[in-house]
């Protein structure tokens, strides 16, 4: 499988077309971007390890019964997969309040909430990716309510099984973005990355960030975070 | 039934007890405030309209089955109201795309949603009571979901009977704000105020804006809007 056009090029990934007009390469890069594209850096390696780290959970959750849009890893920054048409969401699942939410409605951060928290933001960057609710959703036709509800069952399965299995490597799963996609049949399906980038992952003993908050509040160590996130998930 | 003590001074209505434990007297003023308090003015006429106007329409819902905190009328400015527990939810109705709505998702002010939109603020404004949807409000247990499934339902009846009555008078129900509240007996009902202070109404036929947005925006015509608002429902 060979890249032919680039199709897109993203603040984390590069997506090229392939011979295969139902199938993309994704390219991941270093380059690191917060607060909606307003700080710009690099974080050395961090393709790679988002890249395999992405690989690693999707195929667990494969397992686990969510359809993934993983097809095959070809190199340390490439995946082959399926093309699919992102529903405009970003679907955020919050286990503890950090970030934003804790911000706005006034929680401390680690605050564990009594529910898993959804919420969904429109992606368009241009607006700032606006949170809205499924009524906005509906109104506006972002996707159907049929595929809302399995958008839904299927980010809270998702949750489950990350949870749990990060619990083992001794890694809190506080909260995390996903995206879905349509592929050419109509079939929903787990798309973009779950990674450092996508995820907060705290230490579960020192409660130590391990993700993209080092790069977002200037902490240090960034590089370190990433590599230690794949040397517990993948043991290298 | 006479003022006892002031129990609360908010930006648009005193609150007083009186002797009975389980009624209020609301005092309305002529007081405006606009973006969370920044912008302050008077409206001349505003209270004793405000108060004519929420009863009035009060009045039509509970005949259509909605119930409300209101007890008596008991002057220009001042009316009974059965004592509650507000639940800390600012719940907005959208019928067509106006002020925060238009601004966020990038729609043009007039512009018709697909379905009937409702929003939820949590009511704090040291926060700027924002937005959080329905995994917010059970996580924070701000209400259960029965309570908010109610809340939900008589919001969207109290769309149609406004909307409904108020065609006929040439006006078009833009978006409102409620509120709603707990008596003492568990009893879910609509409190606070339905006026041109909380809802957007348009002449139908000029879309001339006949609410706060004219104080809001600087618009002029401010007491006119409220004054015939008050001519086309109660004839004076
Ligand atoms: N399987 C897929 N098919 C098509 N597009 C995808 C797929 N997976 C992810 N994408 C999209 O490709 C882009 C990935 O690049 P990224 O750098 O994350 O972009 P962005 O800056 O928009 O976040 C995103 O817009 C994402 O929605
Ligand atoms: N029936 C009621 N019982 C108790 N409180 C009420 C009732 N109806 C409205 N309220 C509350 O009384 C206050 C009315 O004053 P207002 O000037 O609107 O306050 P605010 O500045 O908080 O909006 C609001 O906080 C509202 O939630
Ligand atoms: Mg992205
Ligand atoms: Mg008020």
């Amino acid at each position: 499988m060979k890249k032919c056009e680039l199709l897109y090029e993203g603040k984390a990934k590069k997506v090229y077309t392939t011979e295969d007009p139902e199938l993309l390469i994704v390219d991941y890069k270093d380059d690191a971007t917060a607060f909606n594209g307003l700080k710009k850096g690099t974080i050395l390696g961090k393709g790679a390890i988002n890249n395999r780290v992405t690989n690693h959970l999707m195929k667990l959750l494969e397992k686990n019964g969510v359809p993934t849009h993983l097809v095959e890893e070809i190199s340390d920054r490439e995946t082959v997969v399926k093309k699919v048409t992102i529903v405009p969401l970003e679907v955020i699942v919050r286990n503890i309040a950090a970030g934003s939410l804790a911000k706005r409605l006034g929680l401390e951060e680690g605050y564990k909430m009594k529910r898993t928290v959804l919420e969904y933001c429109y992606k368009d960057d241009a607006l700032g990716d606006p949170m809205v609710n499924e009524y906005h959703i509906m109104a506006m036709e972002y996707c159907t309510k049929e595929e809302l509800d399995l958008i839904a069952s299927y980010s809270l399965k998702v949750n489950e099984v990350l949870t749990d299995y990060l619990k083992d490597l001794g890694i809190e799963l506080i909260d995390f973005k996903l995206e879905f996609g349509k592929t050419s049949d109509g079939t929903i399906v787990l798309a973009d990355e779950i990674s450092p980038d996508t995820c907060r992952f705290w230490d579960s003993k020192t409660h130590e960030k391990l993700d993209k908050d080092r790069f977002r509040r200037d902490l240090g160590g960034v590089e370190d975070a990433y590599h230690e996130i794949m040397k517990r998930l993948l043991g290298e």
